[in-house]
């Protein structure tokens, strides 16, 4: 691609273009205390795999991740059970909304991928067959990756996501039916609420998934020299189910505008990881018709425009 | 990636490789005249950007191109009308066989992608507005992405395909109520399945989606130099789509196993990019339970595990 | 139930009434030349099993029959193939709008019942077999049933209707696609055009299908004494299939509020069963939101509440 | 109709010809307590409207009335609240299997009538939320109509039901998520396992509907004279739903063989409604695939067959 402009100059600009959408989107109304976040607000980080970090706007302000800790579940499950995890769960878009039961019915409860809703229950269930909590080694886990050990989720979101988890107990014991789900549902639900009420900046989650963007090596403080986090093939397998399923039915979309693997969160947060280049984290709580942050979406576009990553 | 091994010496291993897997599938049966092909056949050819070729095995037999013409008549109506083309086709995955009625229902007559029949039948639809003989118009891109001036198809297959065409023209009537089809449908059945039967050799089909490896520019014979074929974004774009969107409801599975973008075909082809890097193509009629080539997923499999280009 | 005014007095309070919901529903709009009807015109006619014959209003305006004749076709084909009919169609209740595809995929080409238009269609494909012209022939019978040689369908809304016909185009070759269809659907269709278009007056149709309300028997003026027209039991089946699958989507709500067997259609007609009493009909152009005559439906409601002819 | 032997006479006919059938069916698997049941057992009463019960062969073993319970469950309902059930709760036949999801998001958490399992589940809430104990409130009204004081629920088989109530738990859950349940789904299953568990023989169940026959009358020995269980209009629509949806997707079946509103259930009973004559309960607990008695649907066609009850 064409030479292009110093990153701070990139992410400079791409946030005065982004403040003029402010207004465009809805902060998520489904979970009462996630309807409470104030709107304008626009962070973006980008770390690259020679070490440094940028960022503009509110990049270090700690939001709600949502779905986006369905890809730390999932890399966890796939550590600790490998490719046994494609027994309970496929790895296909869906095509179809993140809570849809037609599809699970005609699949006969085994979802799509494991990152609409179902499938990160079922990923959420396999995790907590083998910890006794779930919540703390997932935590554990991330506190590693971000370097940070106060790490938490918010109490209060997670207990208003379980109040009006109706949805996700519906799917659950549906898989139940199925035979594909081996805890009870409330104490797999418990344990995914609170996970997804987990916080973090766009800051700790560019550098949380650094790994991903570097074959699997693991940066953290406390990882010997060399040490993977996931193996390069792995962690090209979970960019490769990124691209394709990581942003519900609106992955091809994404595929075309941006290009790169992506995970989205109803928190406003979008992480997008450039191969052999690094991470991008933003955040803007406004979303769109399909649950995407609005302000996210466009500042990937325009940094993948404006660098060429994702071009060879 | 760690060092490769020579090319050649790549391609024989995967044949050798391949050969062992004969009889695990069976070739296309839905069309009479396809099911007669001799079902023990294997060619693959790797074009690269430098200019150079390689390939093994029956890589010089033509064969039925099928489904993989949806890739071509796409980038031949995204060349025409533009983004308009989003008008009357989505970009996302099916998640759904390549014929079903049901997800055509539910997006009232929008068909998902243009790789699924309902889309590429709206795209032949497309062209067939603009050209008087639209096989004809086709099969001149595809001669001059060739250099092939005998290029053709088969008469014998496509007049088998029309006959038996009725779920095709299920779609295209069904389509036409919701007003997103123009032609009569009888007329773009008969251009879809002469299109369908085009015939090319591995050889040939690498060399013909040597533009989308190579950010767009046209490198036919009858090129200017420098002249693209497509511009850079609308490669990426079109690589894109095939990640996504070029394997029916396997795409995630290839994205996951091969990582490239790919088209198949029932005819028993496989077209694969490597953006940047070439174009690989294999052929072997023996089809697996989603209609890809069982050979040809195997072969590019191992290619991307020997020489790491699915990795940045 | 308790005495009941006389009959004409009825007829009389039920004009009253239904007059006062004009403009409470819209004319069929989907088939350009019934867009034309006058929407505001009522007419109904009781024929009793002792011959007499009771009418209001526009009881001898002849108006579009559309659906109702898949009542008459579906007679004519059980006469014809016996239990054969039900190799190629069902008779449960569709519990779908008339003219859905998903559920004609669900189950393989066979649609639910004969009376949603995939159904019809395959009666009429049933009959286009037998008859060289099935028009003329079903005409026949129809002239037959109502001593009325001059019957004859509107060539105007045949073509208007053959000129729209898509999604049943759709349906015909899908079944096709799935063995169950056997003529062209060009043909079927035209055929199924003209049969839609036949014209009736409220009391052509009382007449017609006197012989549902009386055991099968024939009253036309050149029956036999005694002669049949459908067996008692094939009187009373037809009946029961017109009680579960006579109104579409909504046979639920018609069996619940009136409890006889119906047909309707949307030229506003429709047609009630009491079986051992008489037949009912009535004519309204103005549907409801489900493609029945609000005043229609309306004035049988009111005549079972006055005549109790819906309790044993 | 012609003249018919009498009523012992045929009922001693109809069991010789049953015992025929017994192996072509199979007791209900799917709760493990159910499938313990000797299969090879047949009994059938039938109530005249007079007073009089004829019964032949196992017509006075209780047994487990499962979706039978489904029809005073509602008539309860409908007592209670009247035309408002039908805010939560349509009366349309379902055209799919008893616990369908697919149609539940289709028609947003609405079920499609009271006889499928989540439109049973909406009624059961219903009544919970009126009665502090549903259970002992529905019992009460059972031991009222069948004058047994003793009539009582499977404790063994409920708890059964309610440990593998996997999928109600999630229509429960789902439609909750829609907005249409009231009560905690766990609250609502402990009664719906129990109402499904009560027992009673053939000859308690032909009493316990004789209201639906005898235009809503009272028969009770608690009942004053010319008292009404229900309208004599309210017991009309009950007995058109049973016709409708009485039989999950076997309804239109049922209709056309039958043509009776009957009510079936997975531990082999039927009841049918012969408005103005009676009542008719059959059981044997070998089903077929969509889960009605074998020897059950055969005697109600042999009686109807022989005695003209389905004519006028």
């Amino acid at each position: 691609m064409s030479a292009t402009p110093s990153l701070p100059e990139v992410l400079q600009q791409i946030q005065t273009e982004a403040h003029a959408l402010f207004g465009r989107g809805k902060v998520a109304s489904y979970i009462p205390a996630l309807a409470q976040v104030a709107p304008r607000q626009f962070g973006m980080a980008v770390a690259l795999v020679d070490g440094t970090t940028h960022a503009v706007g509110d990049a270090q302000t700690p939001f709600s991740l949502q779905s986006i800790t369905k890809l730390f579940a999932f890399v966890l499950a796939l550590k600790m059970v490998g490719d046994e995890v494609w027994n309970r769960v496929g790895r296909e878009p869906s095509g179809a909304a993140f809570n849809s039961m037609v599809q699970l019915e005609t699949e006969k409860g085994i979802p799509r991928n494991p990152f609409i809703n179902a499938g990160a229950l079922v990923i959420t269930d396999i995790l907590t067959t083998r910890y006794a909590h779930l919540d703390i080694a997932l935590l554990g886990a991330l506190r590693r990756l971000t370097d940070d050990p106060d790490l938490k989720w918010n109490t209060h979101i997670a207990r208003s996501e379980r109040d009006t988890a109706h949805r996700n107990m519906s799917m659950a014991y549906f898989m139940k039916s199925y035979g594909n789900f081996v805890n009870p549902p409330e104490l797999v639900l418990d344990n995914y609420c609170r996970q997804c009420a987990i916080e973090m900046s766009c800051a700790q989650l560019a550098q949380a998934t650094m790994f991903l963007a570097n074959d699997g090596l693991d940066i953290g403080k406390d990882a010997r020299p060399g040490e993977q986090f996931l193996s390069p093939e792995a962690a090209r397998r979970v960019n490769a189910l990124l691209l394709t399923c990581g942003a519900y039915d609106a992955a091809g979309d994404f595929a075309y505008r941006i290009g790169l693997p992506v995970k989205t969160g109803v928190g406003g947060g979008i992480v997008a990881i450039a191969p052999g280049r690094g991470t991008v984290s933003v955040w803007a709580p406004e979303l769109d018709a399909k649950g995407s942050s609005v302000l996210g979406a466009f500042a990937l576009e325009r940094l993948v425009q404006l660098t060429g990553w994702n071009h060879t």
